[in-house]
């Protein structure tokens, strides 16, 4: 990673610390071996439950059918790798999770080295990384390294050693709700079964629970449902139990992804485009980020896939930095924590989603009380002596009462008041006080 | 005509065919000496019914009053000529049909030079050119040539001959249905008026002619019907008789014109613009052809002014090649079968024709019926081995299975995949057998 | 001022003799010492009275509540200076109004040079002007002077005296009805506060008076509201007593300001953006003027915002010349009659009012009545003989004929046919009288 380019986000003390906090929290997490199931998985949620008391662990049995899918048997795996013609060692499953197909079946057996090819996967455009390959849904075994090393490898008999199995079990997921006010729920998704991959993806999971922490640190007016589930299976497994829960209640929601690096900003639409979560995120990346890559719903690939399908129609959007599918590292070895996520990355990340969540929380659709222009003067609210310029200053809170008809909500002002709208609550709650808007 | 631009547009040998035989019938038509009215029209509506055995050729007897307009009387010629001071013969209607004026009464007089340029016309700024034109509803004579040839004439007694009359009689058109599984339609209007000029205009009913015989060759979803018209009159008491049948059948429909040369694409709009027709015409042009000119409802110029006119409202466009009065030809003897219409250009023209009958022949409005994204990988729709680039493949399944949310018709799906509406329809049925989409 | 900027604006002889009458009841009313109440305001709308003896002069009382407002008491002044050291006097409010802060209560005090600057106002960046300063609604007082004769001021004994009181009185305006065949009302408001400012604000009160003229010469169809009121606390309180009536009435409306100078166009929209008053002002700008400023609804600075303000709603919209705030002279003494304001200039927008009413006279819903495209050769509005080239004259009418549906007011014809919308007065009435078009 090069040159980190600079954006107009000043970071507080709390959101540097919430990057720190994220950062160490992805170290730990780390070496889990995850997968859409099994024992990395559980091990991952409970630690995030360490932190986050009130999650709760879901649990779908192996077998059972949620919307369309059906959920596969759990796999375990206890070792694995191979044995080179000299008898040394490679494709550690011990050295790295990613040296494994994810989901493999068991093999011990001896292969030439023309035959093992059949079962190795590399990537010649990146030599020196290991690429990412699962096969969930189709039994198979593999082992996954990088190019360089497997062109190394010299003719001979090689054992291929997988100790795994697959036995029903449970698929599991977190969740956390966090209850306000309101019935009004923000929803926010993130997955948890990725391997040792640093931006895509445990950053998602990890500011994921930093923000938890904030949002649970003061009352808040509107109630939050966090997800954290396996990709896919998961977010289809949970909709099949909520679906029509979360039609009912969720104005707004995000699917926490790839947000480590700091090489970017990124935009994700949901399917219909222009939902409440559409409208905050582009407020909040034109307003405090400046430049950001605008994506389509075709670039999508995610759990916004299912969120937003046809007859869900959540309004769930995606704020990403650099987008899965969009960076070198991405699914290979290469995306590891040194180098590709940082703390202050995550910082950016966690600054710009409470934003998100702030203008969002004091979201309203203010009303101007008072007809025609309010004498501001008696109030102490504009200057007593007018003068050529002199009246600047007072020049939002009049266009401010001017756009609230009723018509458009807080977020609408602010676009065209070209500021945050969080920013305005202070400006309303002080007409309010003054009986000039509600 | 100079080098000719390229195309994205691929010909198959039907479409070839098509458009040889499309020629080969502007070759036959050309000498027949078409107006409004008689026995030139007739002829070529009879050599019309020779090809299609279901036209129907109607009849509307002069004075007719139909909507606004009244049928004027047929006009019957047998000859025509100009006789020069040594008797040599020139503009003779033997040799070009274009040497009279359309609708001239009859005459045989003497006249100096002088006295004569009052009944010649012909085109300083195209001196070779005899141009086309018509007196209709208002009784003269007159005699078109070449501006070249005129200046050559030297003074003396000349002899003004034309051997024509007015009589009731009746106007005519062609009519013919295809019907289809549905009542719904596609109307093809194009007019058949016009004398010897060859992209404006026998490549209209040469070409409709080509796709009549395609469109009776299978069974079809929706019902067709067929126009050979004379242009403004003979839409006109088409419309005085079938208005009402017309707008509560026609979905789309487009006015064929200009369609036998190969230097231009060119859409003109209906009145409203965003009509069937119009999204049909510019989605073919978009997907197959790429750049076209985009024209205006105030550059229309032929029967579209009769069938979008307010209250008819008819949702009717038209796709062209060199558009009438945009290219040097136009209503001149230049306007020829060699060297400006091909039947290359013929066979793109039916080329596109036939896409946008597809598209609409294709249309509905699909709907996925599954909730969240399907489980393609169990049906055999997704490679079981997840790898880094290795899904780009089913991308398009995807998206479509994301669009059809029975919002959107084919058509608005396939420009949101960037692909031809007729080309999805394979994946439609895929989709259907699987009882994944409806 | 540099060089005019040619408009495409062609002025006829009674716009020309509008801009000098106006021009010349500027001068008049030049010396009269304006303020937001009192004598000066008085005399200025008895002036106008003389012209317009329809004008009725309202009265509200000091002290009363009008809408969110206060009637402040009224201001009486008989003389203001500065006596410096030498006994020499200056800042005398006989030679410049503006050089007492609008508003200043009484005083006759002795000062020494460092005090008194407490109570100067001037413009360091523009050395040369006197300031425009008021303290409406708060008590205070101060004198206005330009900065290169406050630098001058040598250290001594300053004696400053304003004679001046406040008094229970009452606000004024001016209200003249002209009432057409329509209960539906044009309204046009300008102020009359401005003490010696020619563009900001003699230019507006000149040139209404000019239009009230005007229109009042002939019958019309729509009637007319014209307001001369004090800025802001004027209009607020008119739309305290007629707010109603208002809302019921008015179907377009401007507010006339900075319409005396030649270097400028600007639009300001109402704040909907899209009522008939902008539709109108755009459609005259666009068609008569070219080049314009188009201004945002953050950019007002008038009583728009009282007229559009949430719950009132007028459609209100203002064309200017050079807008207030945007041009050097502007709230000082720099804005003079002589080198800022010119005849010509308010001829010009004595001529863009005067058509953008015109085209308002003339709007209506025009139909066309007959089925298809009209057979206007029969009507002798088409050319008989038909030839390349020859139709361009009846373009407009077909085209005119062809929008005339019934969904498109005359404003939105005009747009699309790219001319004045009142210059197809005589073409609609063609049109109505052979049956063609209501």
């Amino acid at each position: 990673m090069s040159a980190l380019p600079l954006t107009g986000l000043l970071l507080n003390d709390s959101a540097r610390a919430a990057g720190v906090a994220a950062y160490q929290l992805a170290k730990e997490l780390w070496p889990l071996p995850r997968s859409i199931t099994g024992a990395g998985l559980r091990a991952t949620l409970k630690r995030l439950q360490a932190q986050l008391p009130g999650l709760r662990i879901g649990r779908v049995p192996s077998g059972a059918k949620v919307l369309d899918w059906i959920v596969p048997d759990e796999w375990e795996i206890r070792d694995a790798y191979l044995e080179g013609p000299d008898g040394e060692r490679f494709c550690e499953f011990k050295h790295h999770n990613l040296h494994v197909v994810g989901y493999s079946e068991a093999v011990d057996r001896h292969y030439s080295l023309d035959e093992l090819q059949a079962y190795l996967h590399s990537l010649p455009e990146q030599p020196d990384a290991i690429p990412y390959v699962t096969s969930y849904y189709q039994r198979r075994f593999g082992f996954c390294l990088s190019h360089r090393q497997r062109e190394a490898l010299r003719p001979g008999n090689y054992r291929a050693l997988i100790d795994a199995r697959h036995v029903p079990g449970e698929l599991n997921y977190g969740e956390l709700l966090i209850v306000g006010e309101s019935q009004q729920e923000i929803l926010l998704s993130t997955y948890v079964c990725h391997p040792s991959m640093a931006n895509n993806e445990l950053s998602g999971p990890c500011l994921l629970a930093q923000l938890a922490t904030w949002l649970a640190s003061a009352p808040r007016r509107l109630s939050y449902r966090l997800l954290f589930v396996p990709e896919m299976i998961g977010s289809i497994a949970y909709l099949h139990e909520h679906v029509r829960e979360l039609k009912a209640k969720v104005i707004a929601g995000f699917n926490l992804s790839c947000v480590g690096d700091e090489r970017a900003w990124s935009y994700l639409p949901s399917r219909a485009g222009n939902t409440l979560a559409d409208r905050v995120a582009l407020h909040v990346l034109k307003q405090s980020v400046g430049s950001f890559t605008h994506y389509h719903w075709r670039d999508r690939g995610s759990d916004e896939s299912n969120y937003c399908a046809p007859g869900i129609d959540l309004p769930v959007a995606s704020v990403m930095r650099s987008k899965y599918g969009s960076y070198p590292e991405y699914h290979t070895s290469l995306d590891a924590l040194e180098g590709v996520v940082t703390a202050q990355g995550l910082a950016q990340s966690f600054a710009v989603y409470r934003q998100m969540l702030e203008c969002l929380e004091a979201n309203c659709r203010p009303q101007t009380l008072v007809l025609g222009e309010p004498q501001l003067g008696r109030r102490g609210l504009y200057p007593s002596l007018s003068m050529k310029g002199s009246t600047d200053a007072v020049r939002q809170l009049l266009d401010f009462i001017s756009y609230a008809d009723g018509s458009m909500d807080l977020i609408e002002i602010a676009e065209q008041l070209g500021v945050l709208a969080s920013t305005l609550v202070g400006m309303l709650e002080k007409l309010q006080s003054h009986g000039i808007m509600r």
